[in-house]
């Protein structure tokens, strides 16, 4: 059944590319698919989100979280990019899912100071409580993406296209 | 290190239930997080969102969608509603996370035009396209819920709890 179903998705062109930076860039939010640690299937959860000073989809996450426990025992995950507005269809609204591998960063890590300053600027508020022992940073890194601009257009982006 | 971690989650009262069966009535689309089919990872779309008319959460779905691949294949998934407002932390702002599971309604189904009707009702656009013959309905039957009412005010629900 399977294979008698056309592939819909493009290769990148250069307008894709760059819509996919802005949903990036654009973020403070993001939905997160995980693997639950306790029932082997799909999660989800509403995560905080940024870009590192590399351009690399990051997170900051509290220790309470079910989806910090799910990416320690399955780092593979995927983020969803790109808001709908209040207005139209949402279907139509572009939007960019993104597969990929989680990677805690450590409080003494080098680079850490860096990402707390970038955090700090796109996402004020969280100067509440950043600075808990509980919270750290965990890079999404990306393997994969597809963007999905409304019906009947999407493409197919690798890493190189978003960062 | 897991067991050191506080369960910050608290069972339903009825000011939860109300406000989780307020998320899933307003609601018109929502993020999905399925099993990628190809790579056995975690993948997510946002999908149309609504319910049937005995309340159980439904989506309308194309053949060419990578989701219905996947739902076939794994029919357990999760999906989320309740969009942030466009003011203050999205993370404040209450959602609710779904485990569900998906059952695909035949068109030849008895309720298959009580189905096309509430829809219809409830997404008046979908009328372009509900008529394809790519399109179907899958139910996503819920088996646990969480509602999460912004920072440390999370609760479990049951699907009794939600219909």
């Amino acid at each position: 059944m399977t294979d008698r179903r056309p592939d819909p998705v493009q290769p990148a062109d250069d307008a894709a590319r760059r819509l996919a930076r802005d949903l990036l860039g654009a973020a403070r939010h993001a939905a997160l698919s995980f693997t639950d640690p306790d029932t082997g299937t799909p999660g989800i959860s509403r995560i905080a989100f940024g870009l590192d000073p590399d351009g690399c989809p990051l997170t900051l996450v509290s220790g309470l979280a079910l989806h910090r426990r799910a990416l320690e025992t399955h780092p593979l995950a995927a983020v969803m990019v790109g808001e709908p507005g209040e207005k139209g269809d949402p279907l139509t609204h572009p939007r960019l899912m993104l597969r990929v591998a989680a990677e805690p960063v450590s409080r003494d890590a080098p680079e850490h100071l860096a990402l707390r300053q970038k955090w700090l600027a796109d996402h004020p508020k969280a100067q509440l409580y950043i600075d808990f022992p509980d919270f750290i940073f965990v890079r999404l890194r990306p393997i994969a993406a597809l963007l999905n601009g409304g019906f009947a257009s999407a493409y197919r982006l690798v890493p190189a296209d978003l960062m």
